[in-house]
């Protein structure tokens, strides 16, 4: 099952895609129907499949897709430097502001704006950074399905309802000189997510998955999810030791090696440029760099 | 004028403070009213006094202040290290891990998740920080008025609909270990904000006014807000130039020297302490620690 939050000449809407299409859930307030979707848990999720067996559907290449979030105004939790390789490569780059060891003995987490959110397809608009310093990070977010304070690791697979994938865009120049990200990694338009939402309980093991992403069809980042310096479980101990999850929530995971800072000289994205982000069983997610 | 949000027996609301009574504006999603008044500008201020003045009142002391925000869902937009005497007592207690310069050349922006507001009066819950280093930091905050982007400092002024003051209470072990602020900084309970909003035009010259920091009576932090290293103007341009502002957004412009590590050893707060964040003209925001 995958859960899209769309957009076309009638309006906005919630949905299931199958195949090329979309069977529509509601035309009525997408982000308040996927919250709702999300409370309702596995019988939520039963009773949309059986919704959208006789629902109106609309062609899945005559729609928009959008962030599949319940509201923009949140913004995405952020995790840095999760993996060993990347942790390594961007602390050699000299962009990074976070002291003297590559990796991290906790987990680094921040925020982007939920200003920053767009969905597949929309544009990257580099013009936005005036350091020209755009820079692609690939990433698998996971939506969290209940409130959760105080999660064990053990319990933490009972709170996600499902994953997505985020391309965490950041101008590296920005990240650098403003030292705490949240200016660098928000700009708008920095926060490509989706293109929908897969539910956990058909993703039978996330740590057997491989998250690439392609620069112009180019491999850049190829790395195994099972390679998270923080595990999912881990992170979500982690935050809800201290702060309580909502439904809806999206946390980034961190992205691996092979981020245009990487090279020598550093690979940054330029209009006319197409990322895509893949973690098979999960999607595509693609956006063109205006 | 004094715009609240509130809940008493009756439920949620929104409100204009006179005296020792709340004028009744509205019972309807104080949150979306609050947003439609910002949006509605100076002719929305006027409308609301002719309101007012016929409206059904409360006493002030039979209801709880909320933090005045349009969505708890929004973070606050939050400056680091903005007053030079704070930035060099922060930097010599050993819990800066932002690099090697006390006083930053770029201002140091992060966010605090709308889910750690609290209102006036309620509980700082110490124990969220499992370190015990809970600290205060009392900060004038800004609430924007209008969709803003590359606003200049010259026209940074029309696009401040009011003030508020804020504690940006954190937990300082957890916003040095994990480097990136967010989760020091998030801790459920951790963003006092009010008590109320004071719009922009009944204050003639915010940087003529003096914050000023108690813990139970005893005077922590007092500061002139003119010395702020980057101006309200100043953060305005720079959030502005790569990010979209939206009316409600909520600014905590940095807090000054006096905080709890500027002493040896620490002056943590405690169950039973009581902060006070005061600004003459604005207000004064308490809360209890529990």
């Amino acid at each position: 099952m995958r859960i899209a939050v769309f957009t076309d000449a009638e309006g906005a809407g919630l949905g299931l895609v199958d195949d090329d299409e979309i069977a529509v859930m509601t035309r009525d307030d997408p982000g308040a129907a996927l919250l709702g979707l999300i409370e309702a848990g596995a019988a939520g999720l039963a009773d949309a499949r059986t919704q959208a067996a006789g629902a109106a559907r609309v062609a899945l290449g005559s729609v928009r897709l959008g962030p599949p979030v319940v509201s923009h105004q949140r913004p995405v939790i952020c995790v840095g430097k999760n993996y060993r390789a990347h942790a390594e490569e961007f602390h050699g780059s000299g962009f990074d502001s976070t002291g003297k060891a590559a990796i991290p003995e906790h987990p680094v987490i921040f925020a982007k704006l939920g200003s920053s959110l767009i969905g597949q397809g929309a544009p990257i608009r580099s013009g936005m950074d005036p350091t020209g310093t755009v820079d692609y990070e690939g990433e698998l977010a996971v939506v969290i399905g209940r409130r959760a304070h105080k999660v064990s690791k053990a319990a933490a697979q009972e709170v996600i309802f499902g994953y997505t994938l985020c391309n965490d865009v950041t101008s590296r120049v920005l990240q650098q000189t403003h030292n705490q990200w949240l200016i660098g990694k928000s700009l708008d338009s920095f926060c490509p997510l989706g293109p929908w939402i897969v539910p956990a309980g058909e993703v039978p093991d996330v740590t057997a998955l491989e998250l690439v992403t392609t620069v112009n069809g180019e491999e850049r980042q190829r790395a195994a999810l099972c390679d998270l310096i923080f595990d999912i479980p881990a992170l979500i101990e982690t935050l809800s030791a201290t702060m309580t999850l909502y439904p809806g929530d999206i946390i980034a995971t961190g992205t691996p090696a092979g981020v245009g800072i990487g090279f020598d000289p550093p690979r940054y994205l330029r209009p006319g440029d197409r990322v895509a982000v893949t973690v098979p069983g999960i999607g595509t997610l693609t956006n063109p760099v205006a």
